[in-house]
């Protein structure tokens, strides 16, 4: 039995829901997050993200473009970028997993109150945009390279996805499906020939499809896939590969361009070959995220080392002082990665999700979640105070948090993504449940045989015990557990299991099961072609990959001031730091820094005193004030000399 | 007795006459590249590099853009981006040195053709501009951050001053005199409180003030440079750092932002200082461009690791893949050191010259002159097919020589430093000549006493021997030689000698002096700050920084497969080149690249066959085909395990 929903009746309360799969999801009203990491980050979610969006939305006037185009004086008003409606958008979808989550009558409201300002501005034949087509703006559809109309709507989609998800209709219901006949009219295979710039038109028409039934919107979102590649945008200074119009995606072998573009088009070929049974296209899909995941991300889960075009760089080209890994790009690789899991039953995917979910998702947002990182760099080398609360920064690439930027998608991606977060915890099958993320959670699965409910009690990351309690079962089932990759040593029952993943046969109400992961920090290397990361080590501890940070270090010594001791081992700090063995650096200072070894022209470095670095979680740098950051840790080499 | 021109006359043909300084400059009429490397690059500029950017600026519209705004119809007939008229002006000015040089009448009339279609669409006030206040554009001054009518000037200015350097008048000089005029009565202390987003008119006005004597002009700069740095221009995305409005010049401790545009300023204010005796000015430009030195400039003297912005990066932030290095940013470098060099009278500043020079300027231009480098990056990962000919590619920051850019400032600015070149070779004071640069040449020099007449015969870089002849002299003059920082081991008549200034007194009539540059390849390390490169040795042989290519490399080895041997000394081969001792590396491509050392999870890459790598000049690479190329060669480490 799927978890399908009936036509635009209350189902499964899940971001994705494909019809076909190896795996189900289970919807966000079967997995309920009860404390810890995640959580917290739910709670910080609803109390400060969402609120904090809705206020920045009003204050920069992307909410009041709206009011403005149902007057018809928008061209005189308009503020923000031509893809603002999308941030509105991606701020309703945020309440809209909220309120499936909690039933808040107060964020129904709100979405119901903004949908309404949304609908005045629709046009009579379902078009919609405040940057387009009102009195004194260009015509509609005058510029698909840069204009995000199609990109906008699929963000709109999305949002009423997320209401028609979790059982409501109401104004942006309404307002999309009118949209989405919009879009059918226009474009559909004898409509106009023309693609987005920004790819998510598509991914947005495969899940309207899955949660209507209606198989036009997928066939129109397999047409936009299948145009695009073909040179149909203008060619532009990065090339038709930044908005991959360059080849067709079946025929391309990994992805390109800009990264968010990219993952965005991959999770809806992901969509759309399952939806159709296209075998071809989903092991297209699959190699070409595979080859991502195999040279071109960092050890965070980040993708993307060119700032220019926010794309991804050539295969190991990863300096992490030029990293850019955006925000967003973590959650489009979060959206691939988990539609591949549901679509080839490879639990293994869940190592990058997680992976990305506490090293980017959770890095953006501070601590008071107020402040985001928009890039989230593995270096920083210049300490600059943290910015204002009160201030938007028109600097997006900044690797300041900043509570706002000109170019906003990411807080209300990341707000998205915490509230519908459970979803991404665990899986179905015939035979029974897949635990594919470790948080404190209640789960209640429908089976064929009946319903499962299990309890997960974990203080995971700060604590590798997870304990599963059956509360219920129909009988015997199979319980998969996902074991990452990097936990050599992790027990079940008291018993080592390898990593991949632990089927356990046989489990019936009453019993629990005890997971231990190894959480001892671990010393790991880089493949040898990252040039940028020679002779260096990162420190990771369970998921978390570590950091240094100078508000840790002595008063005057900056990142560059220490190199870790040869071979060192790092010692576990507390439950999520560690501390590992270096010696201070003096370095000299040279009128040009090139130089043969020893010569005293600049290459070398005296070494100083033993020191023991702390390190820290990477997701939580940053929120201490002023401060230098590095992730991967130079070692002493032979080119410095101890004086 | 100064090198200075008499108001309009002829005088020092020279790209930069201060009236003031340690040291003068030498005009191109008493310095004469007779052959060599630099003198097949005049060559190959006038046969080639000139006629090409005049094919090109015809063929893009850029010279038709005047023809249109004189008849009143550029609006709608405007090619080119917004500072496409100092493309045009930059050539002018190439063709001006050019005919100084060699009294060419058809370029002469050529750039008298030009001057004409110019004038026809100059305001009767003196304004001009083919991209702003013609009928159905923007008002003039509009837009000030990215407008460029004052950087569009500083070139004009620049090509008149070329003009008026080299004995012409003409039609360019007197609208460019307009021009000045205008300026003046707009922007002067009274005047409008405004700058240009791209310093570039405060070196043209200082020169101008020298070239004309009028004050007025060089005050006028003073202006521009002190109003900077107040936070005119508006907040951008990349701050305004960007376009150097963050921070007064004088109050700045480093140069920093868009790097041409830094680059330009710092000139300026070098030219200030010295015309206005402001020492205090003289020591900020200074200590700003050493720090850029010591810690934001790659081996090659490129400078930007920034593609974003066209920026600096951080200090000692110069990943190699990520290397931006834009050939303008090189010749901003050079007017900085040379006035610099002229100022304090350090031939030290010689050396960057001589490395920008050889690694970056004579980089850009393809072998044929008919495609440059925009970008000069030190490590190109994916092999690419030389670009054609006939297609102006829009990637101005691709690696790929192209043609002609949209932005296509380097083309015209390597011409222009081409055909004036000889100005850069030496240097007299009231003691005598300076040698600074080594080139075959003859040099006529005019000391107080008479006149000194100097044959210098070399095959530098090629061939380390410098003759140098005395044919004619006054009586006993002092001869200065610059000895390279890396020239360890550099003898006169067989005398070793130190790196710095080497100072022959008495020289007379009749004598020949023997300079003997060690052109040994030798093993050069980085400042272990900059990450990017730990781990990695660089080559240089004599003032060549050498690369490896695939291209020189067994089929199917491309230049990540292979690391050099711990400690490898490069071994001379042939007159410029070089080859290391290597190990042929075979990596394994796991599906996640970093793990454990050893423990099969990326990290690590099997040792195979030795092979002598050989490494080639820097800047002959990718002519000869689809390469990849790196500068910095790593080296094996004990992550690599023998197999």
């Amino acid at each position: 039995m799927h978890q399908q929903s009936d036509s635009l009746g209350r189902a499964a309360f899940m971001p994705v829901a494909p019809s076909e799969g190896a795996l189900r999801p289970l919807g966000i009203d079967s997995v309920r997050i009860t404390g810890g990491f995640w959580g917290h980050r739910q709670q910080l979610n609803r109390e400060a993200i969402i609120p904090h969006a809705l206020k920045w939305e009003t204050k920069v006037g992307w909410i009041d473009n709206f009011v403005h185009a149902a007057v018809g004086d928008v061209a005189g008003h308009r503020q923000g970028r031509e893809f603002s409606d999308s941030d509105v958008y991606k701020l309703i979808e945020s309440m809209a997993w909220e309120v499936g989550r909690t039933d808040d009558p107060e964020l129904d409201a709100e979405i119901e109150r903004l949908g309404t300002l949304i609908e005045a501005c629709q046009c009579d034949d379902g078009y919609l945009s405040t940057r387009f087509g009102n009195p004194g703006q260009e015509p509609r559809y005058s510029d698909f390279a840069w204009g995000h109309e199609l990109y906008c709507y699929g963000h709109l989609i999305q949002a009423a996805i997320a209401r028609m998800r979790t059982g409501y209709q109401g104004t942006i219901v309404r307002v999309a499906l009118r949209v989405a006949e919009h879009l059918l009219a226009t474009f559909g295979e004898d409509g106009r020939d023309d693609i987005c710039g920004h790819p998510e038109i598509e991914v947005a028409l495969a899940e309207l499809s899955r949660v209507t039934g209606d198989p036009r919107y997928l066939e129109q979102a397999r047409i936009f896939l299948d145009r695009r590649g073909n040179g149909i945008l203008p060619d532009i200074e990065f090339g038709r590969a930044y908005y991959q119009d360059d080849e067709p995606f079946r025929d391309s072998t990994i992805l390109r361009g800009h990264c968010v573009r990219a993952l965005y088009l991959c999770a809806a070929a992901v969509d759309i070959a399952v939806e159709q049974g296209d075998a071809g296209l989903l092991r297209v899909a699959q190699k070409q995220y595979d080859a991502i995941l195999a040279r071109r991300t960092y050890i965070t889960g980040g993708m993307g080392s060119h700032h220019q075009d926010e794309a991804f760089g050539d295969d190991f080209e990863m300096p992490p002082d030029r990293s850019y890994c955006e925000t967003c790009a973590g959650i489009g690789s979060i959206m691939v990665a988990w539609r591949l899991l549901l679509a080839t039953g490879e639990l293994g995917y869940g190592d990058i999700i997680e992976r990305t979910l506490y090293n980017i998702v959770a890095t953006s947002p501070s601590a008071q979640g107020n402040a985001f990182f928009y890039a989230n760099t593995l270096h920083r080398r210049t300490p600059a105070a943290q910015s204002t609360v009160d201030e938007a920064l028109p600097r997006a690439s900044s690797s300041l948090r900043a509570p706002w930027f000109e170019v906003s998608c990411c807080p209300t991606n990341v707000a998205r993504t915490f509230a519908s977060l459970a979803g991404l915890l665990a899986t179905s099958s015939d035979e029974g449940v897949q635990l594919v993320q470790y948080a404190s959670a209640e789960l209640a699965v429908d089976l064929a045989s009946g319903c499962v409910r299990l309890s997960v009690e974990t203080n995971y990351p700060d604590d590798g015990r997870v304990l599963i309690s059956v509360a219920e079962a129909p009988g015997a089932f199979v319980l998969d557990l996902r074991i990452p990759g990097w936990a050599q040593g992790a027990m079940v029952d008291g018993h080592a299991v390898s990593p991949g993943t632990h089927r356990i046969e046989g489990v019936t109400v009453g019993r629990t099961i005890s997971l231990q992961l190894p959480l001892e920090p671990r010393r790991t290397l880089p493949d040898s072609r990252i040039d940028a990361v020679r002779g260096t080590v990162a420190v990771e501890r369970g998921p978390l990959v570590l950091c240094s940070e100078s508000v840790d270090l002595p008063d005057g010594i900056g990142i560059d001031g220490y190199e870790i001791e040869p071979g060192a081992q790092p010692r576990a700090d507390g439950d999520t730091g560690a501390v590992i063995a270096a010696r201070l650096i003096t370095h000299e200072n040279a009128a040009w820094p090139y130089g043969a070894a020893g010569a005293g022209a600049g290459a070398g470095a005296g070494r100083g005193d033993a020191i023991d670095v702390p390190l820290a979680p990477y997701y939580a740098w940053g929120n201490r004030g002023p401060t230098t950051m590095r992730v991967w840790l130079p070692e002493l080499g032979a080119d410095v000399t101890t004086r």
